[in-house]
């Protein structure tokens, strides 16, 4: 099989699992593709009207007629000694991608101007055009325009010195976190938080994001006012939802008798001023640039308690992951690029098979967190239907993406992925190392398991009895980590950023804005403040409730 | 708005919230519809052909042309004293749903027999088909065959009579149980009791499903085994999964020193014999009866955790709103039956409007499981490629249910449904009443939230820029509870099992079997027997992961 191995380092190295918050010297501009400003629709048309006249045979004949196929489709990517030193198997060769599929979406992407995307990605140009803003996520990672790099490398030294504060006891004995956030600024913490501080933890960290009263109080239950910290996590420092928590959890300390109740607070925001309006001290404020969205926030001060619970070099190896993803995803042509093959897969199956959907199934408890993670990056990135110039798209966008854990989806949803009407092209994702001291069992039966899926998926069986038939010829992805880490993890999520950005690319949009979500935002509040008309569905639905507009 | 009063009462009544054990008079036999016999595949066709040549007005126009369109498509549900004395308003006016369809789908209804399934369901007969087996979840709740409520009520005795004696101390101080099942006998009590048991529960509940280690090991670290039951909850007894965190469950009693570990063990089975010869004393199994399925089990002994946390009068309150529901299912007739109307939705929008999936979002944090609960509910059912008798089906038959929790799921992915291309029908579920003594804001705004998210979905906003152009008429079903309760999750929960029920008849399958799990699981045991050939992608990962075939 191939072993894939990283480019030549785009971004700034770094060192003894320490980032330094001085200024380092940039990667040289990351270079356009030739094809930049040539591509026109026709010619991305074209490359469509190829892709759909290309026979599919099934996952069986493809095996049959390529005995190296397993080599072709099968990658392990090592991720370095900095990252944690291990790797990762992604193995596309159970789904429908052939060589001549490979070469038309080589070609879709070339009409895409994918290079050219990729280098204004990675050089901080205004990519997200609709606000005017670069989308760079990768800096946080050493990764980027050398001046983002600087100043995300300085904010991580903010970060860094709060942190290791912390732990010495600057701010007294600190058992607990209660991290307020909603969107990208819990699902990354809550995911990383779960998968990688199960033991040994500095503290305990509860994330908290529904504006329900429910989830405050369950994670205030757990925690003493007297050794517990407030993140307040919020770009804008103005979400309903985070603001509403974080006032109910001061209150909380307040109650509880805990003197300077603000001086418990962190905040993690790109409004810095804001914060310090609302009574965070200013040695307590980490900011994070306007240039990183939220779906992609993890990596910055939004990643501050798992900075916490891990300490500040496991933090930074969790960085080395993504960075490695990086380097990988900035030079690698074509097929050779993982992201962009994941992303060809995706587009095959969501635009040449109708799929509208796409599973993610994590085999580790430890993940049971990411197919939410993933949905979050997918479908608000990408579930748009303008291309970034404004113009309606042609065909379907963003997949909805879905899944579990397994083995418990097995028991769950799987009956449908075997002999359901709707096909669904799934991702499995395990470790090969256990991640507890129980008996060896339980993990050889869950990678057994696991890989079993697959092999039935495509497999299929045929019997007389309808009932107990399968059709086989379903597709399924896996990526093989050695261990759950902290580099491995961070390799995972940057991978899928990527992944989605080079669908994005694929489709021609602007996967950095979210507008979807505005209307709905300022429907709320119009009902909040009176006045307004509304449906007579809303307006008697807001009558029993005892709520009026 | 109609306020649908409950049919008569169709089965057992029971009183003063006690489940007796005694024998009590059963109902009649439930009528067949006059069609039974008379379907045939040309009837159901003409249906379907009918459905599909109907005009498909915007949701707008439908509110147009109708005044009454909101006390048509609006039901208001009381689930009467026994289950709680609350109610459930059903809001389907912000679907597309119109008279023109209803008549419809009334058609394709009685073409299905409707009428005449439902009754084989009730009176006990074998509608498991190719299993050769009743589905009889509703004796559970006092509504079905009169041996089979009345086996119900003896089972239901036992539980109780072991959960009182818990509670009274027989077993000693006991305030951890540690819950083993995995698919029906996990998803069911975990939500039940995220749901219900947040305060004041008489144990502390932890389900355990995942055979990965890692679930386990974080149930263990919460409880004492001092003062920690085990409760083995598996239809067979002979599951790989529970069986394996069972034994390790044993262990850990057995390592701390725990005097007769077994009898600790609770067996929640359908298999008291297999039970009994592991290891677990008689007075300790639970049974239920064969034809109760995993997915549809809550009910029976599978719901001791619920009852053991609420106390007998809460799960009986809880199956008190499940024979609410059970009620109004047997005596509702056309559109008039809330189940029934919402499969026509379903299949309306997957039929007829080519979605493939449907979202349940529950604003509510203590549903935050539903999701997931509907997904194996409607997934493992429906999910099915033949008839029920095996013929192939002539479209697409379950949708992928997923879903998630607001505000929560806002910030994630309701970008693509506002402005995705891909149609998902949604149903919001909220509770008027709220679950958390915090500042009355959290609820007014999580209300708020719920309702102007319908409204947006429906109304759209044109804009001449693209990106910030909103399509609309997008559809949206709320069902809004007056509190959370047992009496109304146990409605919530049985509505959606009567709906799929209903779904499967529309499509003329058999919703009892699961065939679909089973041939991963033969290959996985191939595996772990070894000497098997495999594809070579599969033979490579279990290579990869220091297995062998």
């Amino acid at each position: 099989m191939l072993r894939c191995t990283l480019g030549p380092r785009a971004g700034p190295v770094h060192r003894g699992r320490q980032i330094s918050t001085r200024g380092r010297p940039g990667p040289p501009r990351f270079q356009r593709g030739s094809c930049a400003n040539v591509s026109t629709n026709s010619t991305v048309q074209a490359a469509w009207d190829h892709l759909k006249s290309l026979p599919k045979p099934t996952l069986a004949d493809l095996f049959a007629a390529d005995p190296a196929r397993l080599e072709t489709f099968s990658t392990r990517l090592e991720l370095g000694e900095e990252a944690g030193g291990d790797g990762i198997r992604f193995d596309w060769s159970k789904t429908h991608l052939d060589a001549a599929h490979i070469a038309g979406f080589d070609a879709l992407a070339a009409a895409r101007d994918f290079a050219g995307r990729r280098a204004a990605l990675l050089n901080g140009e205004k990519i997200n055009n609709t606000e005017g803003r670069a989308a760079e996520h990768t800096a946080q990672r050493g990764v980027g325009r050398e001046s983002s790099v600087e100043e995300a490398m300085a904010l991580h030294g903010r970060t860094k010195a709060l942190v290791e504060a912390i732990h010495e006891g600057a701010l007294g004995p600190i058992h607990h976190l209660i991290h307020i956030g909603i969107g990208g600024s819990a699902l990354g913490p809550a995911l990383a938080i779960d998968a990688l501080a199960r033991h040994g933890a500095h503290v305990h960290v509860h994330v908290v994001a529904n504006i329900d009263g429910c989830a405050l109080e369950a994670a205030l239950a757990k925690a003493d006012p007297e050794t517990t910290l407030i993140a307040v996590a919020s770009k804008t420092f103005t979400t309903i939802e985070t603001m509403t928590n974080a006032h109910s959890a001061l209150n909380w300390l307040k109650e509880a008798g805990v003197e300077d109740p603000y001086g418990r607070v962190v905040a993690l925001t790109a409004s810095p001023d804001k914060a310090v309006e609302w009574g965070v001290d200013e040695t307590r404020v980490l900011p994070f640039p306007e240039s990183v969205g939220g779906r992609y926030s993890l990596w910055s001060s939004i990643g501050f308690p798992v900075a916490l619970a891990l300490g500040w070099d496991g933090f930074t190896e969790f960085l080395e992951g993504a960075a490695a993803i990086d380097r990988h995803f900035a030079s690698a042509e074509g097929a050779e690029n993982l992201p962009l093959r994941a992303a060809y897969g995706d587009q095959f199956y969501s635009r040449l098979m109708g799929c509208q959907t796409r599973a993610c199934f994590a085999y580790d408890e430890r993940l049971a967190l990411l197919p939410d993670y993933l949905q979050q990056l997918e479908m608000e990135s990408n579930g748009k239907a303008v291309t970034f110039d404004g113009a309606p798209v042609d065909g379907p966008t963003s997949a909805i993406t879905w899944g579990g854990v397994g083995t418990d989806a097995q028991h769950a949803v799987f009956q449908l992925l075997h002999q359901g009407t709707h096909v669904v092209p799934v991702d499995f994702i395990t470790s090969i190392a256990p991640g507890h001291d129980l008996d060896p069992a339980h993990h050889r039966i869950l990678l057994m398991n696991c890989f079993a899926q697959g092999a039935a998926l495509m497999a299929g069986r045929h019997s007389d009895d309808g009932a107990r038939s399968y059709p086989g010829n379903r597709p399924s992805a896996t990526m093989l980590i050695d261990d759950l880490s902290p580099g491995t993890l961070g390799a995972l999520i940057a991978f899928h950023e990527h992944r989605t950005f080079a669908n994005a690319v694929l489709l021609g949009i602007n996967p950095f804005d979210q507008f979807g979500v505005e209307l709905g935002k300022e429907i709320a509040k119009s009902i909040e403040k009176g006045g307004a008309q509304f449906d007579p569905s809303t307006t008697a639905l807001l009558a029993e409730a005892g709520l009026s507009a």
